[in-house]
């Protein structure tokens, strides 16, 4: 009986640290989802909203890894929930650098608008990468919560055509600045967004292998999208 | 004497993990100078080879990070053995990273030489910025051999430099941009090189963070420099 209730009470502090990981993935998104609009549709309250608003995402990093930390310590785990304690202090790095891009993004859209505004880029690229960054990150996190390795194997496939989008960007905005070099200082300010949106997508994939590391006990980081596919069949 | 023979192969157990960091430390290390050599002086089978080693790095990684979840499971270490453990698995990830970053140098060298190679930009601060991040490896390097915070605290302070040889790198390309607009996506490879190495001074300057962490059970990250040196004193 006591070893019984020893057992739920480790159950309890896992589930609670899991859910911690999904609230600071909710906060994450909506930082994303913030930045995004701050720079496409020009919102300089926003863009200052989610950079306030990193603190909060660190110091839910910080915290998630302490309470880790004392599981490890306390329950000291082995098997599948030492693979899932390792897998949230791997998911909440990535989780947390995903925050530094999201606030990277509102970084450039304050100086994109606040630098004279000539004719404004187009945002064609961005709005797309974005949909897709979102979406990945989405799956990862939906994955992580129901150990559901065929949601995490679609991330990396999606990683494919975010590098694909960006690599349309910086081509337009190569045109672009050829055409009105005046263009160029801007112009590589939303390069720079591009690319924090393009490494928000690196780091969705992360967090989906780390959770086919949790359930199948296998590390695919480094694996190719073949290779991962062909073991889960 | 049981618990003692144990305790002893448990303390070889985790100075194999930390050698093995120092040594996947020194990889990453070379890969950057490498890297650097082939972006600065054209040395295209350089940067070939920093590519393909890239793999090595990766699976040093995976390597090290199951070394810790075997000595997590088996040793179920505590307090200080505990935060050595926490911080491998961490710096791992930030070399790795580091790793990812030489290689993306390595590709951006060959595209500058490749394609066409109109008037070679300047790398002035280019090998500034080198020659300090490269510093700032070392050094976290040493704290975590060391485990010497005097050292580690002094990589935050570098950081600031590199960024500041990042901008000034930026504002160079693109006065040589506006002059002449044919060399925009040659400018464009060198700033992605030098984006790289500016994130390479991030990643060790979280390595540093992670050092404090281990020796004082304090965790750093996202605390403002003054803060921490005032915790030093």
């Amino acid at each position: 009986m006591q070893h019984e209730h020893i057992s739920k009470q480790f159950d309890a502090e896992l589930e609670t640290v899991r859910s911690r990981v999904l609230q600071m993935g909710g906060l994450v998104e909506e930082q994303i989802v913030n930045a995004i609009e701050a720079l496409i549709n020009s919102k300089l309250d926003l863009a200052d909203a989610v950079i306030a608003k990193d603190l909060q995402v660190n110091s839910m990093e910080v915290e998630i890894d302490e309470a880790c930390a004392h599981i490890i310590a306390r329950r000291q785990p082995t098997a599948g929930d030492l693979r899932m304690v390792m897998t949230v202090i791997k998911t909440i790095t990535d989780l947390e650098r995903i925050g530094d891009e999201a606030e990277k993004i509102a970084r450039m859209s304050k100086l994109i608008y606040q630098t004279g505004r000539l004719s404004t880029p187009r945002f064609t690229e961005i709005t797309l990468m974005s949909g897709i960054v979102l979406e990945m990150l989405r799956k990862s996190l939906d994955a992580f919560a129901r150990l559901d390795i065929g949601t995490a194997v679609q991330v990396p496939r999606q990683d494919v055509l975010v590098d694909d989008a960006f690599s349309a960007c910086m081509r337009h905005l190569i045109t672009f600045m050829m055409e009105d070099p005046r263009t160029i200082s801007t112009s590589l300010d939303v390069l720079f967004a591009a690319k924090a949106i393009e490494r928000i997508g690196d780091h969705a994939k992360n967090m989906s292998e780390y959770v086919v590391y949790m359930v199948k006990g296998k590390d695919v980081r480094h694996t190719s999208l073949e290779e991962i596919e062909r073991e889960l069949e």
